[in-house]
Formats: C-alpha cells, sequence, structure tokens
C-alpha cells in the first residue's frame, strides 16, 4: 500500500496528495477547487472540533449562526476589509432556474435576477456586525462572545486539498467589548489557545507573533498568528486572531452607551481556525508509509487485527479481541477491532500505518495461549510484547508517550531549522534551504515587498518574545531593532 | 416579560413569532428569507446534533462533507429531481467584484463570469452520486453508510423563523446499497430512527406513514415521513427517509460487480431533519409564558435564582448555589446559577419560564437555615418544598417525569384531534377546525389535487400501521381500500 505513495524525499508535494487521496482524507470534487472530506478526514475535522469547541466554551464562548449570504453593499463598508475580500467572491446573482426552451436541461431564469446580488460568505464580520447593531445599547449588553462553526468560500486560483480550497470549513469567533483593553486581551487569550491546542492536540510546536502591516486580516489594527513549520522547511499559518479596534463598529455604526453614559463605538476581535489544521496535521508528522496522527486527535487509537487461520481459530480470537476493546474503551480509548476476512494481516497493518492509527494490536492464537499480545507503534514502527493482564494500562500510557513524542520529534525539526541570518547572501541562500530566518528588517512595506518579489519569502511573525537587538536590516541595510521571522509559506 | 408574548389563543401565529423573538431563539438577517440563530435557539441545536448524531453512530453511519456548489447541469440529470428542485436555487454565476469605476463601492466584475453556473446545494443527491460513483465498483464497496451535516438553500417566498428559511441548517443522509431489500430496510430503519428522537428526546408524538405519490420526494420511489400535531391543530412534517431506488444510480451511472459478477445499478436511499425541528418543539409544547423544553434536549436544565437583600446575604447563598449547581453537574445535569446583581428575581423568573427551562430553583437565606429549597417546574408551573439532602435525586427523577409528562400532554392534545371523518360535509367542517383526518381516499393523483385546491388540506402520510377497511373516498365516493391521514400542515 505504502509503495504507491512518492517518496517524501523525491516530491513533497506529490507526496502529500498522494497521502491525503490514499489516506482516504478527501479527494477533489467536480466543482472547481471545492474538496470532498471522506469519513475519516472528517472524523479527524470532529475530533479537532470537539477540543476547540471545548476550549471556547470553557472560556465563555457560545456558538450561534449566521447567514451563508452577505449583501454586495455590506463588502463596501470597511475600506480595507473589501479590499483584501470582494475580489475572490462567489457571486448568486439569481434565484431560479427554469427549463431550457429547446428542451435540453435547465437555464438560469433571466426573470429572477436579485436587486442586490448575494456574496458567498468569505469571512463573516460584515453581516455580523450588521446584527450586533441591533444586539447592543448598553455596556450591559457587552461583551459578546459567539463563534461560528461555518463553510465559507474564497476563489482561489490555485488550490491544494485542505491547505488551499475554494470552500472550507473552519469556525471564526466574533466578540464586541466596552473596552479596548478587555478586546486585545481577547485577541491574546485566543491564540494562547491556539497556541495550546496546536501544541499539545496535534503535538506541532508553533511561533507566536504578531503579523506586518501587510499581511494582517483586511480590516484589522493587529493580527496575532501561530505558525507551524512543515517538513519541507516552508511555513504554515496555522490559526489567527485579529484585533479589530474600532473599525467594523464604525463601519456599523455599532455605539453603546458606557458606564458614565457616553455614546462609544464597540471594540471587537475575530479569530478562526480551518480545516487547513488538517494539512498542518499531515506535513508535520507523516512519513513515507503514511500518516503519523497525534492519539489525541486520532479517530482510531488502537487497531486490533486477529492473526488466525481458519474459521474455529477467528472465533477465539474475536472473544478475546471484543474483550480488550470493551476493556479499552472504558478508559475513553477508540478502538476498531478489524476481522475483515477479505484482507491478509500483512495488507491491513499496511493500512492502519498508511491512516497513521497511533498504536496496532496483533492477537493470533499462540499470543492468547501465552497470555501476551504483540504491540507496535505507528511512530517509531517498534514492537513489544505486552502481558495480557496490563494491556489496558500499557495502551494508555504509551498513547500519551506517543503524543509527546511526535511533539518533541517536530520540536527538534523546528528549532534545527530556526536559523539567524545577517546577510543578504545569507539570506538568499538559506531561503532556498528552508526553514524559519530569523533576521533584522527595517520594518518598512517596501523592503517586505521586494524580499517577497525576490526570494517568495514573507514575514511569518514578529516574535511576542523577541529580545530587543540592535541590527541592519538584512536586506536595506538601514537600522534595526529586532529580528523578525521569514520563510516560504504555504 | 411573557406580557410582551401575543397570547397564543388570540394569535397563534403572532405568538409563535413573538416566542422566537423575545426567547432568544433566532431573528431575521438582513438577509432576504436567511435567519440568524441566536445563541440559545443554536444551543437547542447543538442538543438535537448531538443525540441525532449518537444514534447515527450507533447505527453504523459515519459524517462526512460534500461541496456546497452543484454544476447547474447535475441537476438535469434525474428527471423528477430537476421539477422539484431547480425552481427555487440560489445561482452562483460570477467568481469576482471590481471596484466600481463611479468610485461607489464594488460592482460584480463582468470578466469573471463561471462557464457553468453553480447552484447553492438545496439537497446534495446530485453532488452526491456524482461522487460515488468513483467510490463504487464492487459489492465489496458497499454498503456506504454517509451522513452530513451542512447548510442548504431553498429560495422560498414566504418564509417564517425555522419553520421555513432560505437557507436552513440540517443533516442528510446518504446511502448506498447492493440490494433493493437493504435499501428498503435502511429507509425503514431510519424513519423508526427519527420517530424514536420525535417521541423520546423532542416529546413529541408523530405519526409514520409514506407519503402519496403527488407529496414524495423529487426523485425518490417511496416518501416514510413523520408527522406531528400542533397546538393549532395544524401537521408538521419532522422528518423524512426516502427509498430512491437505483434512480440517482441510473442518472449518475453507478453500477457495481455483484456476488455473481453480474453488472448492476446501485441502491439508495437519503434521509433527513432540520432547524425546522426547532419550530415543531415551540409549537408542540410552549404556552403563554413562554417555551416549555423537553429537558432531554433542553440547554439549560436547572436554574438557580438566588432570594437575597444586601451582598453579605448574597454571599452565603452562593456558596449554597455554587454546592448545588456541583452536585447536579456530577449527575450530568446542565445548571446555571444566575446571580446577576443588575434584575430582580421576579424579572429572572419570568425570563426562564419565556426560555422554557424544566426546573427552577428558588435559594433563600430562610431556605438555607431551614435545610428546604423551593422548585418549580414550568411544564405544570407548580411548586413543591424539598430537602436539601435530596434535592440531587428529586431533580435527577423530576427531569424525567416533566420529559414524560410534557409527550403524554402532546399525546393526548394528538389523540383527541384525529377525526375519522365520511362525508364530504363533515371534511370542510372539520378542516377549519383543524387536527389529522383520518378519511376514505380513492387514490388518485386527481382527488388529492382537488381536495388540496378547495380546502388547503393534503395528504399527511397514508399510516403503515392502517388496517385494510372497505369504504368510499370523502371526496369522490369512489372505492377505497384504507384511510389516509389529512390536515393542512405548515
Amino acid at each position: 500500500m505504502a509503495d504507491f505513495l512518492t517518496k517524501r524525499e523525491d516530491n513533497y508535494s506529490q507526496w502529500y496528495n498522494d497521502l491525503v487521496i490514499k489516506a482516504d482524507l478527501a479527494e477533489n470534487s467536480a466543482v472547481r477547487g471545492c474538496m470532498v472530506i471522506k469519513p475519516y478526514g472528517y472524523a479527524l475535522w470532529e475530533k479537532i472540533q470537539a477540543q476547540l469547541d471545548k476550549m471556547f466554551k470553557a472560556t465563555g464562548h457560545v456558538n450561534a449562526y449566521f447567514p451563508l449570504f452577505i449583501p454586495k453593499s455590506f463588502f463596501s463598508k470597511e475600506a480595507d476589509h473589501v479590499e483584501g475580500f470582494a475580489k475572490e467572491c462567489a457571486v448568486v446573482t439569481h434565484y431560479r432556474l427554469k427549463n431550457d426552451p429547446d428542451g435540453k436541461g435547465v437555464i438560469v431564469d433571466p426573470d429572477a435576477k436579485l436587486e442586490e446580488e448575494l456574496i458567498v460568505r468569505p469571512t463573516s464580520e460584515t453581516i455580523i456586525w450588521n446584527t450586533y447593531k441591533n444586539w447592543i445599547q448598553s455596556y450591559r449588553d457587552l461583551p459578546i462572545l459567539i463563534n461560528q462553526w461555518a463553510n465559507v468560500v474564497r476563489w482561489e486560483m490555485r488550490t491544494r486539498l485542505f491547505l488551499r480550497t475554494s470552500e472550507f470549513l473552519w469556525q471564526e469567533g466574533h466578540t464586541a467589548h466596552a473596552t479596548k483593553k478587555e478586546a486585545e486581551e481577547e485577541t491574546r487569550l485566543i491564540i494562547d489557545l491556539y497556541s495550546d491546542f496546536a501544541q499539545n492536540y496535534m503535538g506541532i510546536p508553533v511561533l507566536k507573533g504578531t503579523k506586518s502591516e501587510s499581511e494582517k486580516f483586511a480590516g484589522a489594527i493587529e493580527t496575532y498568528a501561530i505558525e507551524a513549520l512543515m517538513q519541507d522547511g516552508k511555513a504554515l499559518q496555522a490559526g489567527t486572531s485579529h484585533f479589530l479596534g474600532q473599525n467594523f463598529a464604525r463601519a456599523f455604526d455599532v455605539q453603546f452607551l458606557d458606564k458614565t453614559s457616553k455614546l462609544e463605538y464597540v471594540w471587537s476581535t475575530s479569530w478562526g481556525v480551518s480545516t487547513r489544521l488538517i494539512g498542518a496535521i499531515i506535513m508535520a508528522h507523516a512519513d513515507n508509509n503514511g500518516l503519523v496522527l497525534p492519539p489525541n486527535l486520532a479517530p482510531i487509537q488502537v487497531v486490533i487485527i486477529p492473526i488466525y487461520k481458519g474459521n474455529s481459530e477467528l472465533e477465539s480470537i474475536n472473544s478475546a479481541a471484543l474483550e480488550i476493546k470493551a476493556e479499552l474503551e472504558t478508559k475513553g480509548i477508540s478502538v476498531k477491532y478489524d476481522n475483515r476476512d477479505t484482507h491478509k494481516p500483512g495488507y491491513k497493518f499496511a493500512e492502519y500505518e498508511l491512516k497513521g492509527v497511533p498504536v496496532r494490536l496483533a492477537l493470533g492464537s499462540r499470543d492468547i495461549a501465552g497470555g501476551t499480545i504483540e504491540l507496535a507503534r505507528r511512530d517509531t514502527l517498534t514492537k513489544e510484547i505486552v502481558p495480557r493482564e496490563s494491556i489496558g494500562s500499557r495502551i494508555e500510557d504509551l498513547l500519551k508517550e506517543i503524543q509527546i513524542n511526535i511533539f518533541n520529534r517536530a520540536l527538534q525539526f523546528r528549532d534545527d531549522n530556526i536559523y539567524r541570518v545577517d546577510t543578504r547572501e545569507q539570506f538568499l541562500e538559506q531561503v532556498e534551504k528552508g526553514g524559519f530566518i530569523l533576521a533584522h528588517w527595517d520594518g518598512t512595506a517596501e523592503t517586505e515587498e521586494k524580499i517577497k518579489q525576490e526570494t517568495k519569502a514573507t514575514i511569518r511573525v514578529i516574535p511576542l518574545d523577541s529580545p530587543e537587538e540592535e541590527g541592519k536590516c538584512v536586506w536595506s541595510g538601514n537600522p534595526s531593532v529586532r529580528r523578525v521571522v521569514f520563510a516560504r509559506a504555504y
């Protein structure tokens, strides 16, 4: 099975595409740029959703749902926002089809033209702030801490499964606050939450920081982001949290009476992560045998495969396997017992390696007689023999070990691939090799743009914890006070 | 608070609208026919989703996600389907906006016209069967048991919150089978599952049956439905499960090799319920004080309200309340403690009555000293005094009691409003009064249509368990072998 995969070292991009398809995560659809998320891929998304949703609710957020469509005029109300989003939108212009007079199929009914075109939401700030206007009169109505799980559409020209698709699934938080300080705190609370999720659930270390003026969200005062490093040395933005100041409140005229009865514009934030995270999980951990899923998000944590000859042998293995399955399930571990008789054990081993299942148990008659079980870890591809009576506790520990191990491996890789670079020549050389490049930058959009044009590298983040340090811009030679992180990115 | 509600007996329709708005479930949006589902309404939807999802998974189904957009040409492939759906669709014709040369906002870029228009899915049979074509070669690939949670759009002319909106949320199951028998069994499995959910979670009795030819799903061989009776005597279709035969497999050319190596078209089903169920819950149980939510789906099952004078008294109540809250939560009961100091207890009582919270506890210093708590049930509006030490077990029992009570009340109402009618005169009289009408029908679409035109009543279901009975059609006088259920419907 893994033979069908392009080797990671031969062609990383092809390896990724092969893996998404062959591990049954997703595929391209008949609609340009839109994907079908297959059951195994969707199960991974459900695990991501469930955990994030829990974390949002634990921090006081609630879910709601706003319309898919946004009136075209709403986009023009926030000047930067329209620049950033209106250019790549799906536009609904009609609301009816009719039979083709030629008798061949259906055509758009020209009599059913909308008075104002509707945009399929690329993000929901405008429709939400138009709604919040009616919900907010006084400081007593604040804060509003709402999240939405939804599909959004951005008409991307070049698409790749999970990483960049015309339609994708995401969550978008939209909060409203009485003070600037509170909104800023919310923005940072969320970027910390995302970082916690990336590190402790996805098993991916991230750099946390703010975006430069040209990379920030269209309509934001400040964008915080977490950036992860993929195995090919390219960066991937894994989540963003925006401090929007009073921009959208002004655009939609949302004012409130504060405690001193003064009329003030509302402060706001927005933040989101998407099905792109599945791409990050693949590219951070997978290998030439397939996916390596973090136990904390794996839809199947343990697979049990019977090794048998003939049906009578299978029957006794079945009962032992179901016993182990039940025992593990009481510990909250998700287990699949695969006793299909249409495939041989070797085929199944390869299949679950491809699908990245963290732990595999092979169960034969001799094992049952001997009171032992063979256990294989997906992350290290190593095996061990475990006494039957301790299988539950061993697997419980092992899932934690694997979670930590794949995080540490990714951390080691990331740390090995952060480069301090001080000259243009070093920069040009390193950018071809990949990795995060810590370099001085003069702080101007012009220099940033030149670097992007000539090297395809962008400023991924201005790290929150980077120390002040006198230096010279790696490109212009002008003075700089701190290093920023450059990389080529997905 | 309840004073703001129109009385149910004065204007049922206005009472419903008032309730949806004032109980903070949903509101109309700036986009015609599309609603904003507010946090409290969405929390109810989340409870519905969680329970149904569990039931789907327990019966072997998995979730996946298919594109929002469907190429126009797909619709023409199944003749009945296009007739049923193409007429009321949102159509995407362009993929870009540009700045208006007049400098005022943005306009649709005429250069960005799609070669083939895309329809925003009104239901996903066509895009899914176009996808299944690539997934199914042999009987080994079957069955496919997939469900999707998604938004869909049907351009309704007259909309009402939850009951009929241009965009709504739903789940749609799409299954593929090797045999007719298996597909038929799946269709019935799901209608039974929906019926179980309606009765045991929503607390609403339903009639189960099949639809007549003219009322069945566009593209189905047979449509099973559950029908509920609302308090105003109108019926509401609460879920449908369709046996699609080989219609979509033929339309999309999906064939498989069966066990005898013969090429066969695949058999299929589809089924769905939507945010409309929230409308059903409201209209089945609510009263002039507000919502009455079934405990099994209520986002808040118990609310605790402190009765106090001054802050020092509040503090001791706080600690008692949090202790009770924690105790109830260990039993899996969801509890809200509302100690806002901006509102008086009386206001809060009315608010949670309006929001339909099943159980309310009022907690004052005297109660704490006396070791008792006053408890109020939303369904009967009665109160009882309970010793502090038995509050946990009492509430656990009470939630079950309330669930049963509201079901029984709805059952009583439904059974009191089923009428056997044998003449056209009786039919005309009864249809004005409402209720389910059991009447003989000659089985022709002509008669059905005439009845609909003259009385606005439609055949809701042909009940599965209705006995054969010789009779004469209530309209045409022609012979009939069984009674069917007529009603005016939402």
